[in-house]
């Protein structure tokens, strides 16, 4: 877990003033190569900790698994490093998925990698990119009053650990919409892999569906963040800045409830807005 | 060029006030394939506008080609939109390399895929990861005084059309380091898709390498983006947020100076401050 931040020193420089040479910390950034039994699947460029998280919630993104109970265990490959020279040292983790359980498709595993921002990578075409889910959002008959969500953006930024020391990490986080409380929060340098590692956890936890819960995100929303809320079964997907065209069009096609500009005491809803209720109709 | 920004009709909520219903604007984003030779090579997420100079710019970053003549023509496959229902429908771009260019490994385009928010993907192994670059980004002696450097957000923002109506656009701006004057200035809602487009432009007005300039971004700095800043030659690049741990090694590696930071009067500068000069250097 160390190696959430990297330290480095840094020249600092402010106009009339002389430059100044201190420590820094950095997010961390570095690749992991994902296995499922034995065979690669993916390299993803992501912030240490957090792993097996990660590589849990991946598959239930891309379909490979839906229950808790499909991933069996995970570990690191002893030796697979390639180099000793601490820059390029990089993670290998192997899932094993339980019996029963098909494993990937060879073909679409091939070359599939994702960068630090990128969670849709390896799609041999555009046809693959919407994958099916197993979990149907749009019958989710959760509501959420108005004055709980515009808590949620204060309360992930209370528990961003890390981000106040680099600036350099997305947050996402899951709450229970019946209670208001945070249940996960995970930080990354790529936003995806944030919400990877909050639906691992579920998986971890044997949670999946995520029903009656919302995703919050720090950052904007994209097709790819509504497709991993879709794939986890999540109803709500909030984020503090603005979504994408194709990330309103899918959740409205999905039955999503899809927030953006979710700051201070204001918001603006892209889809099922029925599921928000407001002061009156929490009173009614 | 009428889908850089979608309208849709959204729900605005401010606690104690009634919803109210509305149109509003999202950034677009839609696939584009891009085939070389009539193969495809990869499937981006992107802000439709300035394609041909977003698969050039990508041609670069992949090391396919370095220089302008390589990147003989470009155009629209028609016909190839897979659906006609308005919400699939995607590009498809073919590229014409010059005569004795050498076309893309095969391999290597199997599977290519990046997302609005990935440039890096498709990459069969972390060795790969890293391109060997055409040119030397070290050995460029550029310089530039700090007080210039300060005034290349605000003027990245002044430009920033689509970003003021929608809040969900990245930009990319590319700047003379010798007058301090704006070159080209693209957006997208992915971040390496605007940094492509830039060095696109420079492909399609050849201009590569791009020495003595300066590629300032409006977020933050990746691995992805230093790497593409090297492919293309630019020495300096300057982001308003924090860089990443690998961005500051690769960019150390290089020779490239890094800025991060860069708000107001100051900013941190992460790998050759040599070529930064304060008000007493630029005096002396």
């Amino acid at each position: 877990m160390g190696r959430i931040t990297v330290r480095r020193s840094v020249t600092r420089l402010s106009l009339g003033k002389p430059p100044s040479r201190k420590a820094d910390f950095l997010a961390a950034e570095e690749p992991l190569e994902i296995r499922v039994g034995g065979q690669q699947l993916a390299i993803t460029m992501r912030t240490p900790g957090n792993d097996f998280e990660l590589a849990a919630g991946f598959l239930v993104s891309e379909g490979v698994i839906a229950r808790g109970e499909q991933f069996q265990s995970a570990m690191y490959c002893a030796g697979a490093d390639g180099t000793a020279d601490g820059l390029n040292t990089y993670n290998v983790l192997d899932v094993r998925l339980a019996a029963g359980t098909p494993q990937p498709d060879p073909d679409l595993a091939r070359n599939f990698y994702t960068t630090s921002s990128c969670g849709l990578c390896g799609k041999a075409s555009i046809d693959a990119v919407e994958l099916t889910s197993s979990y149907e959002v749009a019958s989710d008959p959760v509501t959420l009053d108005a004055e709980t969500l515009v808590t949620f953006p204060d309360k992930l930024r209370e528990q961003q650990a890390v981000f106040e020391k680099t600036g350099g990490l997305h947050a996402a986080a899951l709450f229970d919409a019946a209670t208001g409380k945070l249940l996960v929060l995970r930080e990354d340098v790529g936003r995806h892999n944030a919400v990877d590692k909050v639906v691992g956890w579920a998986v971890q936890n044997d949670r999946l569906p995520l029903t009656g819960t919302v995703l919050q995100v720090s950052g904007r929303s994209s097709f790819e963040l509504v497709q991993k809320a879709k794939m986890a079964g999540i109803p709500i997907l909030a984020a503090v800045s603005a979504p994408s065209s194709l990330a309103a069009e899918l959740a409205e096609a999905s039955g999503m409830t899809l927030i953006g500009f979710l700051r201070g005491e204001s918001m603006v809803i892209y889809s099922r807005p029925d599921r928000i209720l407001t002061t009156e109709e929490v009173k009614a």
